[in-house]
Formats: structure tokens, sequence, C-alpha cells
């Protein structure tokens, strides 16, 4: 095997490890706790199937690999739940020596082209990147809507904090950010999600 | 929320099932199982990643699209082990009522859209199908490679048969082929894969 395919190998069996890297989110019929992979698979597909309402027109290919990777640091720097505000303050440094660690693995230009994607995610200014940020909380809010708001109601998480998560939705789907807004709402209703 | 968009989130949480479907093949460390949108994750990276090694030019957003929806309907078919014989002779009338069941809760454009996508990857035609088809293969012989060939173990697997299953990886990529033949040459060394 010649030595640009070995190092693409030992990327993609490295990336094997984001299979056990597990969310707060549970599968729907309150299922296990999801992993990130699964959650990349689901973001994927529906950034395909729900790129007519973005707000601006998206390279979909380009939107689809962001999703598929956006959590690969989290191999070595865990999941940090959205509402952890202890977490949140280390969440950087955890994330970027680990995002040289994995992508080193890669032949050079990949490893600059898959960090750029990366990094492009992280600082959500483009069209692909905020779409790919509207599909990161769109996908969990559908799983926790189908769930009666089980997590939300695990973490006694409120109302206005979901809402500050939710203003990247509106910044990839102005259309995706009113369903999220419904689906809030209903749930504020129900006594899922502490609205006060 | 409008018809199209119920439809289509319709969709996107019924596939949430493909997480709940198993495969023959362990993760890497020999854990557990993995399941079908894990598989289609990873193969969905690594053909962006292997690109360059498809022997015809693809349209990579198709190809990562097909790979992550080629599995969808083992959410009713279940998952039939490529060298499982038995099941093999049902596959196809299960996987069709799937098909038709599954793809029917999206809007009609879009159930025709993602049914030949899915037709696409079965006939094994087109560049991005072959090239589909290849990572099918290079994913889990990747992972069974790297647990020291212990699902061939397990299902005491011959090396004939897999050869078999690998002339698609040549339809989509000479290069990936003569990675595979490496490995399996490997293996039947090691003892792992029985190559009388």
């Amino acid at each position: 095997m010649d030595e640009r395919l070995k190092k693409q190998m030992d990327f993609a069996l490295e990336i094997d490890k984001e299979k056990n890297i597990f969310r707060q989110t549970h599968l729907s019929g309150y299922g296990r706790n999801e992993n990130d992979a699964e959650h990349a698979w689901h973001m994927s597909i529906m950034a395909y199937l729900l790129k007519e309402y973005a707000n601006e027109e998206v390279d979909i290919a380009r939107v689809m690999i962001m999703c598929l990777i956006h959590d690969i640091v989290e191999i070595d720097a865990g999941d940090t739940y959205a509402y952890d505000e202890e977490g949140l303050k280390t969440q950087k440094a955890r994330e970027d020596a680990a995002k040289e660690r994995i992508f080193s693995l890669l032949p050079a230009d990949q490893k600059e082209e898959l960090i750029a994607i990366f990094d492009e995610f992280e600082a959500c200014e483009t069209p692909e990147s905020k779409f790919a940020h509207s599909m990161d909380n769109i996908q969990p809010l559908m799983l926790n809507n189908s769930n009666n708001g089980a997590d939300w109601k695990a973490h006694g998480v409120d109302a206005k904090t979901v809402y500050g998560r939710h203003i990247k939705t509106k910044l990839g789907s102005e259309k995706l950010y009113e369903l999220a807004d419904e689906i809030l709402k209903e749930n504020i209703k129900k006594g899922n999600l502490n609205g006060s």
C-alpha cells in the first residue's frame, strides 16, 4: 500500500472511534443515547432533503461532508452538552488539540482541506456552515420532540437557553427556524420545557 | 407546519430507526456490532476522502447521498449478511416492500428522487454506484482486518466467497481492489480466512 493511501486508511480507521462518543440526545422511542456518528449521518441526510429551505444557495456536497465530520474532534475531546456551562469553557482548547492530532493522520493536502471545512463550520459565516448549523440544531430537536422533551426535562433546560441556541438555526434557514419555534412553543405548552 | 415539510420531517424521524439495525461487522478494537447508520456515515466520509481512486470521475454529492441511504430498507427488511445464502433468496422481496413504504413518507418528487438513487446503487452500473459499492466493501473489510478477521472467523467464511464480493470493489476502483487483495492475502496467510 503506498504512503498516501496508508495515511487515508489510518484516518478512516481512527474515526471509527466516533461511534463510541455518546450524546445527551436519545433515539426516537426514547431509545438509548445517540452517538456522534449517527447524529452526523442523520444531519447529512436531512441537509440533502431540506436544502430547499436554506436561506442562501448552498453547495450540498460541502454541507454534507461538513455535517459528517463536524464532531470528529470529540473522539479526543468528548461530547460537550450544549447547555453545560462549565464544559463549554474548556471546549475550545480540548477540541483544538484533538483537531491537530486527528486530521494530521491524513496526507497534508487533505489535512488542510478537512481542517478548513471543520473551521468553516465552527465560524458559521458561510451559507454552507450556517445551513449545517441549522441541521445540528433541528436533528436533536426532532428527536427530543418525538420523546416528549425527555432530554430537556432530564437537564431542567429552560426555553430561553434553547431559543439562544436556535439563533444559528435561523441564520441557515428562516423556514426551519419557524419549525423550531412551533415545536418549542408546543413543548412549553405541554410543560416539557420551562418557558417562564 | 406545511404539508411538504411535515412529510420531509416524518421521513427524517422514521429513518432514525436505522440506528437500531445491527450488522455482522464489529467496531474496531472488537467493539460491539456496528449499525447501519454508522456504516453509512463511515462509507460516505471514505467516499469523499478516497474519490481520487474512483475508476471514473464521480459526482461526489451523489455518491455520498447514495452511501447514506443505501441501507434504509433494512429498517423493515433487516440486515442480510453478505454470506447468508438463505436470507439472500428472500432479500429482494423484503427490501422492495420496505422501499415502497419508507420512501412513500416523502413528498412525491423526493420519493421518486431517492428511489432512483437507491435503485441506481442496487443496479451498480453508473460510476457513482460502482464507487459506492467499493465503499460498501472496503469499509467493513477495514474494520474486520483491524479485528484480525474476527467476523470471518465467526462465520467460517472462505476467501473465494469474499473475493466474489470484491468484484464490485474493482468495478468502482482498481486501486482499492488492489488494497482489498493485499489485505485478503495477509489474512489468508495469518489463517484468519480460509484460503484453501
